[in-house]
């Protein structure tokens, strides 16, 4: 994979960061750690991989700042060796396959649509009518933008994209496969004599703003009035569900299989854990934390992180969610309790009635 | 948006409900509550939104029956609420674009299936052998109805949406983009000496009666044998999964991303919230209810609601999973109990003792 | 769907288990238990279906070997009645529909893209520059195969899957309708200024080994570098979502909605149940087993089961989840506790207090 080679000094002026041992060692590709090999450059993002550090045979790593390095390894210290493995992918890898620009004879673009410059429509795509795609976007294979959605400037669907009607993407926004933006919300009226429910027209749309980038397999309910909205520069990983009239605000992540319900609103910096559900009409603050798998009740103050199904505080919560592995030991200790207390009881009773006794006795005695 | 104009006094006589104040009053669109001006409509729902109601710019507002009207607004008081708005959604809004009928050019369509009258087959959709669709039905962008599969009369499927072979949808079922109904159940007959899985062919179908709503992403697997099934007017929301052999009644609702296991049966009207597991081989009864996140392993009565993981009935459950959290306090305060009990102890070892002592001198004394 | 008709021992025969009864009855297809009548078989996989058992019409069932056959009903006794299902219906029922050879005039296959002998390439299907497609291979209809991926011999793609550029799918390998293989893994350097988090790029791949299942909506992602790898024979169920980077042994299950986040390793034979999730970077040795909705946080070994959130050792586990029912009892047991033990301290204080009394008249009278 390798598309030309780089001296470490070359490579530590680029990604920013402190270049020590051998400077001139060339090299040519980013590797896994335990793959590299001497013309290879790796990371080590945290402690947990010391030892893989140590026995590594890469040509050059990238640490963290104040890792030790005992071995004298050819190293470059880096303040975040993740964000420095972000810029040496792009600088000697090359980029992953990107269509051309063009439209494929076997894409449908309707007559009303209007297409940008230098966009790319791949084998399959429909583009509806009234539709718009920005310049430099690319609309993958098999990809769908419906009737009067816009997708903005540099966004990319992937093959198999769903975008409903009137939806609008911004610019740089990343839908990857099999995700779905503007579905229907899960709306009924229903009515208590009969149990049947009545659809609600789900008339509202989705805004999903700039540099957004969207998982495999995502569902993105359109609101019933007004819109779902997605922040500037959220992620949402795979398989997140994300129900109508939620308002997402910039730059929160959203792990995979995570579910959102209606009207729910997050700040800005929201972490949503994997698989964590949030029920509907609830306020998480900024930069609020939802751990895994967490089931979120109530309102999240802005910075709180919280933890378990109910939710509470995280710092309570690993105590507590601990504790219940040892519920049988607490209760036995409790039963126990019960029998050595009852005992003194007894004990006392008797004590106390031989006392009475003597003291009826006294009495009887006066 | 707006589209006509309608009094509030011609408003509350289509939805069914009581006019109060002006009821001359023109208004043109219906809108989300902090967003309605003089000529729109808006809807509470309930107490929650009791400040919003307080502070809406919104023409009328349809309010349930017994709400307080301290301001005298213009109002509109209905029973159901949510269905008023729906009504209103249909009064005021155009219809979501619907596709014209005919088949695009694009769409493929097998010479042996059969296409009812007024259908309309998107672009780049197909239709396979043997495949009926009904009259009015929609077969939206690049979905799929496998050889043999029949769409139901006013069906509609999103783009994308997958129907495997055999599959049979009821009338005016809906069918979200990106939701595979058919797919072959997880069946596998595994070997206990080699720990390989050999696959057991899933031979059986699914039936989907009529007036379900499938979301978007979901999955609904084809039996081992016989026929998964889906009762009439049953609402599927996105990302659930349905195992082979599932058997859900009529009038249920499933909401996003719960999953039911393999042969288990729900009567009618249950629900199934958010993220709750249903183990295989169960039976829930009509109109039981599953709370979010619920883990439910065992067969849940007529009418009964549980919550948790386990599930256990709701009432218990609330107070039972809330205690979690004070785990801490519950296992500090036992072991405090338990030193109080241990020093007491001792003073009556002691003090029994010192009786015991008290009772050998006695009887030396004898 | 009768397609001939064999004699119970010819049965029995075939399935390798020991007729018992009416040996030369003609069967004419296999059915559900229910609906079985006197020319179908049916089968018992466990206990649990005697009732089943007992009131069925069918004219053979399959039990396990050691269930009781008061009826002395015509019977083929069977170490695994699963197994030999999965033999019946292929002796019984004709195969599910299999697309004929040939490339669709309505697929796009690249120019360069290498396809085997005998491969069905259905309607709308794209397979891109550099792809290569396995002898006897099925791409479904609308079914998407990237630059440079590779099918293998013998595998299926249902209607609309996804396998990203450079991805790997081995042998025999069958992948479900919108399962997406080879998405981007979530990974960004967060800035923790600005709170804004940047893409790193994933420019890894993903390998299929030979023999694996993958369900409908199921998301495979990409490796940030090197490979995400599901082993040999690995069965995966819809809805699963498995991170980047992860690696799973062969002969593994993965059951509906479960998630495995990044870097995590599972080994041969582990089984993950139902909405399970698993953090990042740990390991399941071979043959682990993590129960339905089980959140697994650290390391398991091989062999361990797990239960619960956190997840604990499963007998544990079981007792342990199950006593959260209970606590409010609990906690009414210790404050019950707290208050008889007072009651004997305040006792105990007043004896002590009349002791102390008397002994300090005692001294007093030294």
């Amino acid at each position: 994979m390798a598309e030309k080679s780089l001296t470490v000094r070359e490579i530590a002026a680029e990604v920013g960061g402190e270049g020590e041992g051998d400077l001139e060692r060339p090299i040519e590709d980013v590797k896994p750690i335990a793959e590299a090999g001497p013309r290879d450059i790796t990371f080590v993002a945290n402690q947990r991989y010391e030892q893989e550090f140590a026995r590594t045979l890469a040509g050059c790593v990238v640490i963290p700042s104040k890792l030790a390095n005992g071995d004298r390894r050819t190293v470059i210290r880096h303040a975040n060796p993740y964000l420095a493995f972000a810029k040496l992918v792009a600088l000697l890898r090359p980029p992953a396959p990107r269509p051309a620009p063009g439209v494929h004879p076997s894409a449908v673009v309707a007559p009303s649509a209007r297409l940008g410059r230098d966009v790319a429509i791949e084998a399959g795509a429909v583009v509806a009518e009234g539709a718009s795609v920005g310049d430099r976007a690319t609309i993958g294979a098999l990809a769908y933008v419906g009737p009067g959605a816009s997708v903005g400037e540099d966004a990319r669907l992937y093959p198999r994209a769903v975008i409903y009607h009137g939806v609008s993407l911004g610019k740089r926004v990343i839908v990857h496969s099999g995700a779905v933006v503007g579905s229907d919300g899960f709306g009924y009226a229903s009515d208590p004599t009969t149990g049947r429910h009545e659809k609600i027209p789900q008339v509202g749309t989705v805004v999903v703003e700039d540099d957004v980038e969207i998982g495999a397999n995502t569902t993105i309910d359109r609101a019933v009035l007004g819109a779902t909205r997605i922040g500037r520069g959220t992620k949402i990983d795979n398989l997140v569900q994300i129900a109508h009239n939620v308002e997402i605000g910039p730059d929160s992540l959203l792990v995979a299989q995570c579910g959102i319900s209606g009207s729910t609103r997050l700040g800005r910096g929201v972490i949503v854990a994997a698989q964590a559900g949030i029920v509907g009409h609830i306020d998480l603050g900024d930069r609020a934390i939802v751990a895994a798998s967490a089931g979120v009740t109530k309102d999240v103050a802005a910075g709180e992180a919280v933890l378990g199904q109910p939710a509470i505080p995280i710092e309570d919560g690993r105590r507590a969610y601990a504790l219940i592995g040892r519920l049988p030991e607490i209760k036995k200790a409790v039963a126990a309790l019960e029998k050595r207390l009852t005992k003194l009881e007894e004990a006392a009773a008797t004590e106390d009635a031989a006392g009475k006794g003597e003291e009826s006795r006294d009495r009887g005695a006066m």
